[in-house]
């Protein structure tokens, strides 16, 4: 390795931009490979703030607090995908290593962006359109069809900045919020996949198994690793569009493509450069965890083994209910499961907020299924399915 | 749980007294289950200290130190086995949740006092006398033969604190430093092995399978999971004589059970009460970590399933070499072999010092521990076998 500082038996330092789960849980794999994990928090009581010891408050939208917490940093990476791309662009120009870069990254912030240079490279995607105004609105339905998604071009995730729209009324509603949209074509697709791959600076790629994601209100719920049924080829052609798009945006570190199938093939939804809610059941339920995945593929070490643990592996999240006592429930689904393995984010408890997620390994889909159903809905709502 | 803590969002404190690998490894298994874990380290510098958030500094043999360092902690458990005893019943007098407790403690502590204890209950260990004189040895001798195996009755680790004795001239020096020693009769085994038991205050008991540990000068180099080629009624005799001991001592949090294999059986060696190096493949080979199965018996969770994710798992421990530049060789490891799981542990490369390990799994053992062999000596000699 080429950095000075890797030479230290103390280890690389990277710098995490954001300190929600996903930097929590990349601590978890730091502590393995002696890897000092520094965090930008914009609260020291944030999720991976309480787990991590080299803790920097302040504004990822703030170049200066970006410039001050990537000092001594060996490579600098992110939580989330809200840093300005200015400003990455700047911390790239200050000598800083990031990954992913300015240039891979704002195909995960702008989807127009996105749409245009996944068109370019040939990778399918739904019909789409910038538009600004209901004429452009109504001229897409025209072509493509009610109901009419619109995204807001920038700052979405979750289901946040998504808009089904069924008529021009419900677009005029959309429109009148006055942030930059896109118009897509609704895709009737038959079920979510998702690939997630590596990717590192010298070129390496990595594909970890198709999963199939399920989704509840545009919020993934349940991941079933590998994806139930998949035809071998149809997850070939999915695992290639995936390290396809990872090697032409110049992606370094993780991204998942979340994709639809549908009857006449795959059409790609959107794209995230950093561990993801897709890829949690890595911790568990693959030889590399996507923390880790991520981790070496931004200090560019090669990638690690994507195999999976076991041969089905389901992954279910626990979304904050009306009762924050999840800790007294632990007792249950312990006693119940000893192989469930529960991962609570340390995160207030807020109904609908992503609070944790549970894990379940096996042979059968159907039990294994269950059993992290279970889980998550006892620990969740207290209640017995 | 009864623990009033344990219905805040925020999770159990278990405090953890020292700092090294063992206390930086559970961190891992905290993280996941939202426990927040409270180090008492000799210096900031420590290898758990680096990747925890609530480090207190001070000394485990200072009981004000202790009841500063419990206040506040729903449990308290251990890194190593050298706090006093008398410590221990103070803290649980001040009404601290002590697991293990001193009663169950005192026979980590204490070779004498856990012989004595194994034997009146039964389990097997080799002839062992206290002994103070030359003549004692002498008489030790003449009836169990030489060498006699001359053992520290405290403070022994790793090999430190045993000597093996092959004459009473060697036997002389040993006396002349005045420790309280000792003797055992020296056990012509045929391999050892380990067992690693979980038991928690209300009583359930948990038995990973029994592994086969490679030691050199006294220091574990390698654990083969499980012992290859153990009779499955050796293997229930192993673990049940384990589960006896943790149930018979009172034994709460995790329980290591060295043995050595006779001709004529199994013989108790050694115990420990805490994580263990004969346990850190179950991080990555078991579906739960030693260090999970720790935490939820200190709190009085069910514990965990102790089942393996491949037929074969080895782990290699990395004991420094003359050169420190760990991190130079991680390149080649992660290249060589996409499935190597590298563990390092923080802290300062000193020849011989136990600063990481390394975990491999599969199907086939010659091949599985050729690859944990090559990644070891590759990482600490930067010598490719």
């Amino acid at each position: 390795m080429s950095s000075p500082s890797l030479a230290s038996p103390i280890g690389p330092v990277v710098g995490v931009i954001g300190a929600g789960q996903l930097a929590r849980m990349t601590q978890q794999a730091a502590i393995a490979l002696g890897v000092e994990l520094r965090v930008l928090a914009g609260s020291p009581d944030e999720s991976a703030a309480r787990v991590i010891v080299d803790v920097r408050v302040g504004d990822y939208r703030n170049l200066a607090d970006l410039r001050d917490f990537a000092k001594g940093c060996d490579a600098l990476t992110f939580d989330h995908e809200h840093v300005p791309t200015e400003h990455i662009r700047a911390l790239a120009g200050d000598g800083s290593a990031v990954h992913p870069g300015a240039d891979a990254l704002v195909h995960a912030q702008d989807k127009a962006v996105m749409r245009e240079r996944l068109t370019a490279i040939g990778v399918p995607c739904p019909p789409w359109r910038r538009i600004a105004t209901a004429a452009d609105v109504e001229e897409f339905a025209a072509e493509n069809g009610w109901p009419v998604v619109l995204k807001a071009v920038r700052g979405g995730y979750d289901g946040r900045g998504v808009w089904i729209c069924r008529s021009a009324g419900d677009a005029a509603e959309v429109l009148a919020s006055g942030v930059p949209l896109m118009a897509e074509a609704f895709v009737p697709f038959e079920r979510e996949l998702a690939v997630l791959v590596a990717r590192s600076p010298h070129g390496q790629g990595v594909s970890y198994p198709v999963v199939e994601t399920v989704q509840c209100d545009g919020i993934c719920v349940e991941v079933l690793a590998p994806a139930p049924g998949l035809d071998p080829e149809q997850a070939a052609v999915a695992q290639g569009i995936a390290l396809k798009i990872a090697n032409e945006l110049g992606v370094t570190g993780l991204l998942a493509v979340e994709m639809f199938a549908t009857a006449s093939g795959l059409v790609v939804n959107e794209l995230a450069m950093r561990p993801h809610n897709s890829g949690h059941w890595t911790i568990d339920g693959a030889r590399t965890s996507q923390f880790e995945q991520h981790l070496r593929a931004v200090l560019d070490l090669p990638l690690g083994s994507p195999s999976l643990t076991a041969p089905v592996v389901v992954m279910a999240n626990l979304l904050g209910g009306d009762d924050p006592d999840i800790f007294s429930r632990y007792e249950h689904v312990m006693a119940h499961d000893p192989g469930i393995k529960v991962h609570f984010y340390g995160k207030e408890v807020r109904p609908g907020r992503k609070i944790g997620h549970v894990t379940a390994a096996g042979t059968d889909l159907d039990e294994v299924r269950a059993r992290a159903r279970h889980a998550a809905v006892y620990l969740t709502e207290g209640v017995y399915t």
